[in-house]
């Protein structure tokens, strides 16, 4: 066992780390400032994206601090998983920082899919203008109607019909569909196909968002922040019709392609969570020693020094684990590492939960404010709970594997 | 012992039961549409109340669902504290209820302390129109620059300058400042005297809103949700004027007030988180039945029921607790009942917070939204597990009242 | 509502605390170190109880604190099971004095099967000596080849042979069949009758122990703890033969005697566990005041004080809410208080056996050794939480009652 | 980052497992029975080994799985901290076989003191004799009457008398000192120097334990279980005299030597304890689908599938976090893995503790009797929560390590 970054790694890290201290952080507070001056929650028609934030993806782009999650060599940084998990780290302490880099969500998993499952011709239309930042992306998925944590309970149907697919259906929490910039999205929806088994019945389809039919019905907010200029929609399909060749892959392939897209994707969002709580713990930290009450700072009177250890012993667990799957997704593959994404799934949100949480209380009133990011690492934390996957369901999985481990007297060896 | 509800208070409680169902419940949804409507955040100036709440109120007047809160057989409605409890459990369960019987804080906690230590002039001028429910108020507490969890830290002067008080400092989190009607304001502050100990610093004065000097910096959001058209303002004073009988009882006497304006509110607030909690258990169940997953109603899968039950086991030892509480401060007095006011300050918030983070866990997404309460509803917890001293500062209360009790011999025989 | 103990039941309560202080607590340590020096746990066969333990009886009869349990007037104190709660408090602070005031189970348990569902007969034979305290009992039910929580799953049988019962089987944990004076034990048993619904199947058979066929394979230890000379007993049961009138009520009969059994007796055990709770408590605050660490008592230390505080809180909470069940008994009857029985059995000992663990830890080596009662409360907390139900069994109670209210539309009122 | 054991760890690991498969599971059982039927509790002074341990040792002597937790090639394996971790990790999973590899504690710290530290007299006297597992050892540091969390509270002496060391004071939880074969005791005590600081006032000291004035009080059960033949001393010195020469290094290196001593320890500690875990979590497996209640596999009720995944997501990520620290020790010493060590030492006794509990849980009466390995597995959970620092100085060291790093401006990395 060996726990050192690769070399090629660490070159990277250093650069992520200067570049988010030297051009992100000291414009940061301006550009959230900016955000909420010039995008009211009730006027998401009209959002704009602060001009400044161009300019940090271009100064990015220049020094190759970009599209690092895409373990392509050419068109990416040719890291792999868990060499850009560390990145991924760093850009979670900022909320700004992951789109300076063209590797946030959901726009890595969209290009993912492309990148791996997408013709030449959707390639050329669409992924080369979202890995070059110029446009952004949305994953219909979730229905407002059903349990989503059931895929299998998806309504929306993408039918055939001669040489057009044709969708309806109603989306919600669909991230990043706000954004002007947004143009694409892939459209998850039910295929029926008699023939074929039930993992089988449903399609991913790419919908360009000004296709008639489509409607963004409200921008939903999550405990009151509308999360602008990104946005969470809801969007409803009717009768929209596309192109037979905008399947990906083809029809009944939705399964099949959404197993591949979310692991990668779930290492990142974990280590973004688990950089996020490094910097509350920070701000814990910080504004602790600095406030005095009774007498002593904060920081020291009744269990806080308890709660600073519990939230570093929280943290560097969950970055061991989620280090430890990235390496198995290396190694193995996905399925190789199926114990490890669930349980990185559970425990990074759960931890960036609870960490924020004690420094929202450090801070008093101003924790639960937006001076701070603290919410915004709440909201992002309690959101990952229900998002890809529900905890509850992936303690379900786990719990399958360990008691088909004993079935088969397959004793745990590491 | 007996925990039967007197059959005067059953009498109160049921026709509140019976008003917030057949008035309140019934239009809720559409007033709380009307404010997101009317009510930008970013325009806090021009927030406005629906019309419809007008209405709610001189209903409930006319029924005699008036200041239920207030133990006073003429003002109010001669319910003892733990009578009235149970009320404010049932006005917990909706964000609206509180304010159309006129028993919202802040202003109960206001007009307790000018029916308790106001002047006659003070009475007839403010207690008069607030008890009328025609105007409100806001307690200037907490400041930013500090630690506010220790009350002795405030920076905040209300200074003698002949017949007039000068008050100079900056103040947060002054809940129900945002709101058109709020016109009066007991601003807490620092009055050195050299003669008296540390407990007599410290003053209430009375601060009209409209008075020079007087102004709202900012609203702050919670957790991106600004509670309009309530508000939760950042206010400073500089060199604010009032005459010097806007002082109440007399300078240096505000901790003694403050002691005797908190112990009731807790126990309203706490009583409303019970009712909340509530609230969120039966939307978790009904969600929790409705919805189906992998084959099975979602309140069937996994843990989820244990939950329903660890939700049901901790509310009711919470309402409990502070039936208690509220029955030794009605037989005993508030200083009789320290260990109690500090253990449900501690518990029913985070009884609400828990309840409540389960209850969205069973939403899905639908919970991070505002489509049901519950966002609200983590946002009261969370707040006050802040607010009225944070739960690290109630624990110490306990610690020391029990360690004192060792020192002293005593056997806990109740 | 009213909190106060009733004038009778405080009579009782002070001479019962007054008897603990003056005659139990000064010979309690002697008391268990005969016990451990002449009973060794290989060789429960000669167990022996100290004399003092007759004498410590003899007195308490005198004193009229005698079968406090048993609410009738005449054969006891005239008791409601709310009034005696408060006394089992006071006798759970100590591991010897339910027995000094004949109040210990299982022999509680066993009389009040007796003496509510007893013949004549049965009463004279067994239930007069065990209410003199003359001689012991035990009760056969739970088994070891079966999840006894299903009480369904019963394998032992008691068949109608003529004017006989013939008994086969296998129990174990039975409590208290070490003790040299138990005579007697209920065997709870399978009496198969088609002709009855699956609640009719079981049945409860007095069985002397010294009839033939009955044997006591081996004394079990708990955590180590042999419970001398008390001793939880695996015991079979071959072919044993007793008369027909040894049925209680009859045949069939089990399952509706068990439910009538377990009320009361669960009140007992949960405020036994609370007594026991204030006393790991008072231990707590005592060792860690009194040792210094770092330049401070131990309690001082980091998160300790707040632990102090979780304690109060746990305990109080778990207190009041076995009143209001042991009220919502006397009141309503066991079947109007399922919620409130099922939710103590799971808080009670989960709050001891959290107590229990701080206490220990701040008492270092001496918490895990036997020189404090804290791990004899820990073994109790522990095994209860198996015990009559294990929590998971009472939470599925509790959480099928609430999704029921929903159903049926009831409003949580009280 | 690489998580792959290496080939030369992975060879002993398959070796060793083998050997527990072979070799020490099928006669544990017997080993324990005749534990406890030749070792009376009350009767330490005679207590027997079974002779089968001294073949099983052999067994593996002659097999060369032996010593395996010493680095040195020759002495022992040649394997680092991290390689042996895993090999501890396996035999945490039996309480017998880590003596059979000779592998177990006090020995090997006591052993590694000597190989580090002893003088070559030491080494032959001692050291061979024990490396041979001839003869075994115990550690006099914690005594009776202080809290000894504070090392420095210390009340034993060990002064210079000419050429002999004079010992006196009194300790306890002298863990192995009732094993037959136990003939060498490390005495930790003051000696007082004003001239150097508080960190060398205290010295090791070796004392075979048939020096006249050592005197063995008597033994201590933890949770009523004597830990026979092995036992926990409470030991009194009074005048023991022992030749100058006996000083490990020499007076006033006691602390230096020590912080060299638990380094390592901590790593077996807690991968035994890991190991224990992973056994608790299938026979929490095993159980609960062996048996059957409600019509349904235990396992499958309510929340028990979450809580297999709770112990898998806990257990992995502790593995990890030991494995983590164990590799940083072998890369940057203890002094570079301080925070690490904390963590572990937290970390493995809990995680053991609360699998053990849920496994108890699942097995009903039979988890609290001795009938399965739980109650000692929770044994040595617990006591380890205090033994070599309790939970919460490791907490206060982690805590005081991130307000340092927050001081110097140092940002997390890895």
């Amino acid at each position: 066992m060996q726990f050192e970054l690769s070399s090629r790694g660490q070159d990277v890290l250093e650069r992520v780390k200067a570049f988010i201290r030297d051009h992100i952080e000291p414009v940061e507070p301006a550009f959230w400032a900016e955000v909420r001056a010039t995008n009211p929650s009730g006027d998401w028609q009209h959002w704009k994206v602060p001009t400044i934030l161009e300019d940090l993806k271009n100064k990015a782009k220049e020094q190759g601090l970009w599209n690092l999650w895409l373990p392509d060599a050419e068109l990416g940084a040719g890291l792999n998983i868990q060499e850009y998990a560390h990145i991924a780290e760093q850009t979670g302490r900022s909320l700004l920082a992951p789109t300076v880099f063209n590797c946030n969500a959901p726009d890595t998993g969209n290009m993912e899919v492309l990148w791996r499952y997408g013709s030449e011709e959707q390639k050329k239309q669409w992924l080369s203008p979202l890995l070059a930042g110029e446009i952004r992306s949305v994953f219909f998925m979730t229905e407002p109607d059903v349990a989503s944590s059931d895929a299998t309970n998806m309504q929306a149907t993408a039918i055939i019909d001669h040489d057009e697919i044709v969708l309806n259906g109603r989306k919600w929490w669909s991230s990043g569909v706000g954004d002007p910039h947004c143009k694409i999205g892939i459209f998850m929806a039910h295929t029926p196909n008699e023939g074929r088994g039930r993992h089988h019945q449903h399609s991913m389809v790419l919908v360009p968002l000004d296709t008639p039919g489509v409607k963004i019905e409200r921008m939903l907010p999550v405990f009151g922040e509308y999360d602008a200029p990104h946005g969470h929609g809801e969007v409803s399909f009717t009768n929209v019709r596309v192109p037979i060749s905008n399947f990906i892959v083809g029809p009944g392939e939705g399964f099949a392609i959404a197993q591949g897209r979310l692991g990668p994707g779930r290492i990142h969002h974990c280590m973004r969570c688990i950089g996020a709580a490094e910097k509350a713990l920070e701000l814990m930290i910080d504004r602790g020693t600095q406030r005095v009450a009774f007498g002593k700072p904060v920081i020291n009177l009744g269990g806080n020094l308890e709660r600073v250890a519990d939230a570093r012993i929280a943290i560097d667990q969950a970055r061991l684990m989620t280090l430890y799957a990235a390496w198995k997704m290396d190694t193995y593959g996905t399925s190789g590492a199926m114990t490890e994404i669930s349980a990185i799934k559970v425990i990074a949100p759960n931890v960036l939960q609870q960490v924020v949480d004690m420094a929202i209380q450090i801070h008093g009133g101003a924790g639960v404010s937006q001076d701070t990011p603290l919410t915004g690492f709440f909201i992002q934390a309690r959101s990952l709970r229900l998002a890809d996957g529900p905890d509850e369901v992936h303690k379900g999985v786990i719990a399958r594997i360990e008691l088909a481990k004993r079935n088969t007297g397959e004793t745990k060896s590491k």
